[in-house]
């Protein structure tokens, strides 16, 4: 069966996104640190349509994480926009422009019924309003043989990890202090068998791997 | 000048203890798992008097730690016993027993006064009632040219830290969740400058240093 692969980057203080999120500072003020490893990996800013960027200890991380991937499970505050219900007019599209980087169907978890969002690539967003078991199970129906990406927000990665739904979980952990935002952990306190299996130090990045033991 | 050296055991959700402390679970709930690493290594259980353990990656981290330490300092809920006042017929000497394994002049923030404690060893309790940054200060007297551990819990960590006063932190990560207790980094929101500066991916623990840059 498909397996459920959380992925996300926290700060040294726990953290997933910083304080004071708004549409101007979607990932909370400084949390943008959290991404900078990434950003300079050359093999995410192809993926991405940049060019440039380096070759180092994160590469190879980074082409595991994306590696056998058939669709993304994420929560309404990372697709973003705005809370509450969608704007009947313009509903938020995502952050991602006209053809975003996920080339497979994505689930949005929401309490705001929504039809699919199709894009100019080949994303289509899915809005999910019926829970996280819910949503795995059309995620798995659609990325067949492959596996599912748990991308965030926090919140959603507590849900799933207190539910024990998550098979690997791949941590990015920055050596900054973010003092405030969502932490990963909150609430959670059993890791449901996720084992630390792997640790790579890369600059500015320590990159952990848990799996189901 | 010599330095102050922070070193603590963290758990993957930042926690250097567990929920519910109390006499009978001084650390916290599960706590203990947060040294089942250190309690390993042979080098640190020779210098505690005990037999056997192995030599791993953390050898040398636990060497380089201890070395060249001639004063600590430590919060009272580190030294223990019980909160408020001292009990006067039978103050409580703290864990070590008769020949603490400091041998050294130990320095404990306290809001209540008392007279050093002289133990069979060569370790003394000093009991500061003047705050953090008298305790450094007779702590250097006491170190010479020696540095300064900084042993803990997180309270005074915090202390120091938010003082900008610590110039090497040494973190000794976990890879279980506690989902409760103290958090290390509570309230602190910047590093002042300590910059990571080696990691070292052990069994069962990943050990972090930081230095001022």
């Amino acid at each position: 069966m498909s397996k459920l692969r959380l992925r996300i980057s926290m700060s040294f203080d726990g953290y997933t996104s910083g304080p004071d999120q708004s549409p101007t500072a979607p990932l909370g003020i400084g949390a943008e640190r959290l991404h900078a490893w990434l950003f300079a990996v050359r093999g995410w800013r192809n993926r991405h349509g940049m060019s440039g960027g380096e070759d180092n200890e994160s590469s190879a991380i980074v082409d595991a994480e994306m590696a056998n991937i058939g669709a993304t499970i994420m929560g309404r505050n990372m697709f973003g926009g705005h809370p509450g219900g969608w704007d009947a007019k313009e509903p938020w599209r995502g952050w991602w422009g006209k053809n975003p980087p996920f080339h497979h169907p994505v689930f949005v978890l929401t309490h705001h019924e929504r039809a699919p969002l199709v894009t100019d690539g080949d994303t289509t967003f899915y809005f999910v309003t019926t829970g996280i078991e819910s949503a795995l199970e059309q995620a798995r129906g659609a990325a067949g043989p492959q596996d599912i990406a748990l991308a965030g927000g926090a919140t959603v990665c507590q849900q799933y990890l207190k539910a024990g739904l998550v098979d690997e979980m791949r941590i990015h952990q920055v050596p900054i202090l973010l003092g405030g935002g969502e932490r990963l952990f909150e609430g959670v306190n059993d890791l449901h068998g996720l084992e630390l299996v792997e640790t790579v130090a890369a600059p500015n990045v320590t990159h952990f791997r848990f799996v189901k033991g």
